[in-house]
């Protein structure tokens, strides 16, 4: 470590000091030897970054360079396309020694993902007892506490002391030296509790190791004990995991099975990918696209994005249905054609507002039965309010482009009704998806803009034909 | 802990296990002693999801009920517009003395969201040391490394072993009982690694805690230092901070001041925080929310959306003046009228769907100038691509709805147009703003659709002008 480089902003991510670009002159001069000085020393997780951003040539170029010390943590930081490329260039062999040197939650999280083929090939390459425990996280259900949890975990006897414990963790580490795969008794690369378990293994509370650190060697463990703590049944849904961890500030926890016995622990790195993927899911949802995909090939995107957009022509076209109603109306008053778009357009927008707000506070756990009617009553009313104060402003707009007042108040009112309908909308339609177990990012929008789009086109047409004939 | 009682899934979140009902219960029927008995045993977390479920007199009634007995941690786990009620309620006196409880991280998190009046008189009530680690975490950039970290850290000198290390931890936590605001030397309440540093006060590397407990009394510490560190300089803004951490699986980092002197440690569930409310604000800006507004007044979160929908007024009013440019096409055939929306909403889905995929990928540190050329073209591809399936579709639905071929070949060519756009667009309008130093989250989907909207009526009702008549 050198002392005397202070980092300056710029450079607290390593790949955007200049690296990347001297990477990608080094592949396109096709400098071995330049390519091989530059990337191994990098950090695995940077290497990571960096496979992700080339192409997929220079993508295989570099992992050739890699592959006689592959360090098998890259293959945990890899996105999903990636990683496939990847694990394809490395061969089978190359992937199953990989899997063994990771900590048993790593390992799995590369399987999982694996197509079945793959993943059964892979598999017969890992020794048994690796392939164990592998097979058994597979054996839960996918984004449960089952998949995400290690099962290298430490356990401490209810009636040991402080003295005991740090005896029994440096034993451990003499022999994690000796034998590298241990099995049973082997401690995870890092870990940030102790879990302390009665003799049927049932966990009685957990010991940061911090204090274990500032407690006297003849303290018992059960003095130093943390034991409201949150057991996560191995079933538990990944996101009321974040969820968990988020709330307590948690950096790891016990995951139990039906009978309350300790099985494994869930440290804070893998929930922290958990948040990022919910995340990514709930943003990429609203934004109509199944999921991040950056990295996919043109024609499985235009696939991917396809059905969203086939969705939207259904809508699109009931709108258009709606239009073609008053086409009457609309060839005695072209300025209708002008105007219409105006009305669904700020409907659409008002209810996107409310929507997102309501879809993020369900994530967060934030909206509940408890204050549901609360928050659709101020939506609807933040709608009426918005709506009131737009209706004036177009409504004039309209009177003096068009020199017509009645046009003015019927576009006004179309306004105030769109906009409320937005509110109520907005709110309603996640939280109905919501209650019957629907994902609400999923399908918010398709039904919001249908909703805004007619009754935007029909209120503001019908009111037309109404009141200015 | 009863270990009788494994909680079943739906009980990971003791508050949706009942408690919310029955305090909602015991609010509405006034039962002061029931509700103490409800609330007063529940986790600080607990409480705070509570009181921001609430409505605003049902939260004074149990803000009062806290008040003799109150848990500082609540104020850290509180939303920002709650956490403002609840301090109010509080009083000055109350907060202050809560702030002192807290980690000098945490203090700060509270005392820099308070309006400047509220923070000039409740700093006045807090002693001068914790006053002065206050005021110090003040004076570092808002956003930055410096106000996420906290100032206790546990240094140990190059020279010294693992059981030298142990005996000054156990020292310091004697300390830590007798005093409870012992300033320089106190330790943190929860700390994962320890740092080394030089006589100057430079890091020379991190110890996690599972290290030293695995070494023998006798092993020098430098001989068990992880070297590879990332030193974050106090001003580091905090997406980068989380992009650290994230990229790592850190659970706390070193912040070095400008002389490369380690001055705190930020630690993973501040990190959690940040990643939340980066999510958060990049999910709200491109739903055109300012920020959070769940639990805001009616008339402020009016007033936070009504500028979003004026410039969505704005263009949509551009919008149909590019459609009054053909108001004499428009009256020769009201069909136009009747399909011209379809066009126009398919770009902006189509948009919207790069667009997300685009700003996500920024935020992630995904999309970078490496990759950004060949995103661009192959976003444009993927828009030309569903451009030629659905003009195809489209055009069929119009040619049978309208009987005109010519009509559904117009339509056809302007979809292909205005998605081809969509996708440049929705990739180049996140890029430009990047580099131009905006979040490119705030402002890409305004811009987005005006073009598509512009694009989709100008081509459509365009090409009709000139073939159909």
């Amino acid at each position: 470590m050198d002392n005397e480089n202070i980092p300056s902003e710029d450079q607290v991510h390593d790949l955007e000091a200049g690296i990347e670009e001297e990477v990608v002159e080094a592949l396109a001069a096709d400098e071995h030897g330049r390519l091989a000085d530059l990337i191994q020393p990098l950090h695995h997780a940077d290497i990571a970054d960096l496979l992700e951003r080339l192409g997929a040539d220079d993508r295989d170029q570099v992992v050739d360079i890699l592959r006689d010390d592959f360090d098998p943590e890259i293959l945990t930081e890899l996105d999903e396309t990636v990683r496939d490329h990847v694990i394809e260039r490395l061969g089978v062999e190359e992937v199953a020694a990989a899997l063994q040197e990771l900590d048993s939650d790593d390992a799995l999280e590369v399987v999982e993902e694996l197509d079945e083929d793959e993943q059964q090939q892979v598999l017969e390459a890992i020794p048994l007892g690796d392939r164990t425990l592998i097979e058994e996280g597979l054996s839960y259900p996918e984004d449960s506490a089952g998949r995400l949890m290690q099962r290298e975990v430490v356990t401490i006897p209810t009636f040991w002391n402080v003295g005991q414990t740090i005896d029994f963790l440096r034993k451990s580490a003499d022999q994690d030296d000796g034998q590298a795969d241990g099995g049973e008794n082997e401690l995870p690369t890092q870990f940030y509790d102790l879990f302390v378990v009665d003799p049927t293994h049932k966990p009685v509370g957990t010991i940061p190791l911090s204090r274990i650190l500032r407690a006297g060697r003849h303290v018992p463990v059960t003095d130093i004990l943390e034991t409201e703590m949150k057991l996560l049944p191995v079933t538990t849904d990944q996101e009321d995991v974040a969820f968990v961890f988020r709330q307590r500030n948690l950096v790891s926890a016990p995951v139990v099975d039906d009978g309350g016995r300790l099985v494994g622990a869930i440290t804070i790195d893998d929930v922290v990918d958990v948040i990022d993927e919910e995340h990514e899911e709930d943003i990429m949802l609203l934004g109509g696209v199944s999921e991040d995909d950056l990295y996919d090939a043109t024609l499985d995107t235009t696939r991917a994005r396809f059905m969203w957009l086939l969705i939207n022509l259904g809508t699109a076209i009931l709108a258009s249905v709606v239009i073609g109603l008053f086409d009457a109306t609309l060839e005695q008053m072209v300025a209708l054609a002008v105007l219409m778009p105006i009305v669904a357009s700020m409907g659409g927008n008002a209810g996107t507002q409310t929507l997102t707000v309501a879809v993020r506070a369900l994530a967060m756990k934030e909206l509940t039965p408890t204050n549901a009617i609360r928050v659709i009553g101020k939506e609807a009313l933040v709608g009426v309010f918005n709506g009131v104060l737009f209706a004036g402003l177009i409504g004039v707009v309209a009177w003096l482009w068009f020199g017509s007042l009645g046009l003015g108040v019927v576009i006004g009112l179309a306004m105030i009704v769109n906009m409320f309908v937005a509110g109520l909308a907005g709110t309603t339609i996640p939280l109905a998806l919501d209650r019957m177990g629907i994902d609400p990012a999923v399908a918010s929008s398709v039904f919001l803009t249908t909703i805004t789009d007619v009754v935007g086109f029909f209120v503001f047409l019908g009111l037309a034909a109404l009141f200015l004939f």
